[in-house]
């Protein structure tokens, strides 16, 4: 049976420190390590060429991608694999065809890895992108479609903000932007591992993953989805031998799955560790793992409403594994390195009055202890 | 003092097989597998958050850049990361702005890492990639100056040749490209850490190289060199946080230097073993290592003329350490094969008639008589 001594077990830089930032790097769990120390031994000692490396490569990049697909419930042929979530904003945005005067709508309080590349594309291609204020509106879904125009092609936000931990409604708003002609970009970088999502049911057109976040592999993996409706309207950006099918009949032709747009070579000794995390994950029981720290979280959360000086960003409702915590008084930077100090690692977040707590499903009740009275202290 | 004893000491894999094929894997060698070790363990037993691990990460980034940049010659400014030769490849052509009509000038023996990048532009953006038929050519400066025209916006070319390890003169073909308005690409995948190269003196705009092969990194770490001159002309198109300087006067702006070209998040733990790669080559003594590498390759192909039956690449007087054989009357690929079940590691060439060896500075007499012994028995 699942305990939470047990996966803090498996999880020794987690009890190093009250481990609270997998919202930018996850825990490595004890046999994804083994795994990659496995592989880089054989590596070294064994090689890593001949027909019998060349195998064993494939069969690394398939078991990444089916295990990227099992955890966003998608099929493997509708999964490219990549380096993080901001490789598949690019890949799609480098991808589509655009015209100059063509819109992407966006949300008020997007990452950069949304923003930087949305920029380069306005830039680029003289593409408008609106920044539509939903971080904070009643109805987000309403809030995007009265900003949508006929030149709208693309809607991208966040599925989980990072800067509150609010959980927009993106199936609700992939239902409006295919209603209204256009495709829906979503970045799962703060969902994926942390809140319970069906990608396929979102209806999203593209929906990009990270795998050092909330899944606790190794940095450097990820996985955008793409729907089989939008495949077509994609182009491969980072094309190259892996993308092609080499056995095609009638020659070498790009795989026809989203296969075809992988990104440049991973790092095999971090797929391995990628695919161990995420069957570990599925180990202990992903709902289990789920609700876990969906409990914690709220505990986070009811314990810091008592507090005087202390106020939890508003989620509207739909609250996810991010916490993010207002301290009277005090600057954020300041305070995330002081916890730091206190070995309890939280970030802060630039351009708002927040510290944020990342609640994993390997935080205990001391975690939360720590840092209440490291924000309180 | 540097010698073969101590070398192949290092290089576990190298001495498990005849390892003659650095062209796809070189071998890793036991310091780098150290580094990484270390990294791993650091990962997973103290985590990798917090200012600790963020000022970790900045600084695994800049040596890893720091290193590819002494290894051909450049600044860390004039450098790009990369995952491999091909995302250079991709970074290049899609960071630059064509017109309807332009022209790429490429070869007639290039490898798909370049070929399936040039035929996706020449199908999304309308431009005409000719290949040229330089492989075989007595002065391909001349062949290749005949082939431009006014059009033409691109040369892309790799500096070794992957089929038959001829040594292109590619600073004379810059040279050329430039005096005709032309930009130049070179794909180094079989020149850096095999040949002595000083890429700034070869006058590309950009030369793509990769950490795996003949620097025996791990897979998926690479470089983009971007010359001064070509930075303007080129446009980030992995852009992201990382791609940004954050603290630039006046707020975030991208990197002045060709860190903004940087592609997607590379696991830090292959950094970290690229830069180990790289140190202990030089340790060993780059110079060491090519005269090393260069002799042996000599010494093989002097022992094949003599054999009948066998038959070595043409490669104009400007040989690599790449060794491609004819066999008379057997099929590359069978004998590829029956190789690797002898421990001899090579590969064959599609649609030519050649087995390739990659010699490297770790093989010694007796590698190369089993590869003899192979091809004739």
């Amino acid at each position: 049976m699942t305990t939470l001594t047990n996966v803090r077990a498996s999880l020794p830089s987690a009890t190093a420190s009250a481990y609270l930032n997998a919202g930018t790097f996850g825990p490595l769990p004890t046999p994804a390590a083994l795994a990659m120390s496995d592989h880089l031994r054989e590596t070294h000692e064994t090689g890593r060429i001949g027909v019998r490396g060349f195998k064993r490569w494939l069969q690394i990049e398939a078991d990444a991608r089916a295990a990227f697909a099992r955890v966003i419930g998608a099929s493997p042929d509708d999964v490219a694999l990549t380096h993080c979530t901001t490789d598949g904003v690019n890949l799609t945005l480098s991808g589509l065809d655009w015209r100059e005067g063509d819109e992407v709508l966006t949300g008020d309080a997007e990452h950069p890895g949304l923003l930087v590349p949305l920029a380069e594309l306005a830039r680029r291609k003289g593409v408008t992108v609106a920044r539509v204020a939903i971080a904070d509106a009643i109805d987000p879904v309403a809030t995007l479609a009265e900003a949508m125009t006929l030149r709208t092609k693309l809607v991208a936000i966040s599925h989980v903000l990072w800067t509150t931990g609010r959980v927009l409604p993106v199936a609700a708003i992939a239902a409006m932007a295919r209603a209204a002609g256009a495709l829906t970009l979503i970045d799962g970088a703060q969902a994926i591992g942390a809140v319970p999502v069906d990608v396929p049911a979102t209806g999203s057109d593209f929906y990009t993953v990270s795998g050092q976040k909330w899944l606790c592999g190794p940095s450097g993996t990820g996985a955008l989805y793409v729907s089989p409706t939008a495949r077509e309207k994609l182009s491969p950006s980072m094309s190259g031998y892996s993308t092609m099918n080499s056995s095609a009949p009638g020659g070498p032709a790009p795989w026809a799955t989203a296969r075809r747009f992988d990104s440049g070579t991973i790092t095999l000794t971090a797929l391995v560790g990628a695919t161990a995390s995420i069957a570990w994950r599925e180990e202990i029981g992903a709902a289990w793992a789920l609700a876990s720290a969906r409990d914690r979280a709220e505990n986070l959360r009811s314990i810091i409403a008592g507090r005087p000086g202390l106020r939890v960003a508003e989620t509207f409702g739909a609250p996810s594994t991010i916490v993010s915590i207002a301290v009277e008084g005090r600057a954020v930077d300041r305070i995330a390195v002081a916890l730091e100090a206190e070995g309890v690692l939280v970030r802060s977040i630039p351009g708002t009055p927040y510290v944020r707590a990342s609640v994993g499903f390997w935080n205990d009740a001391r975690d939360v202890e720590r840092l209440v009275e490291g924000l309180t202290g």
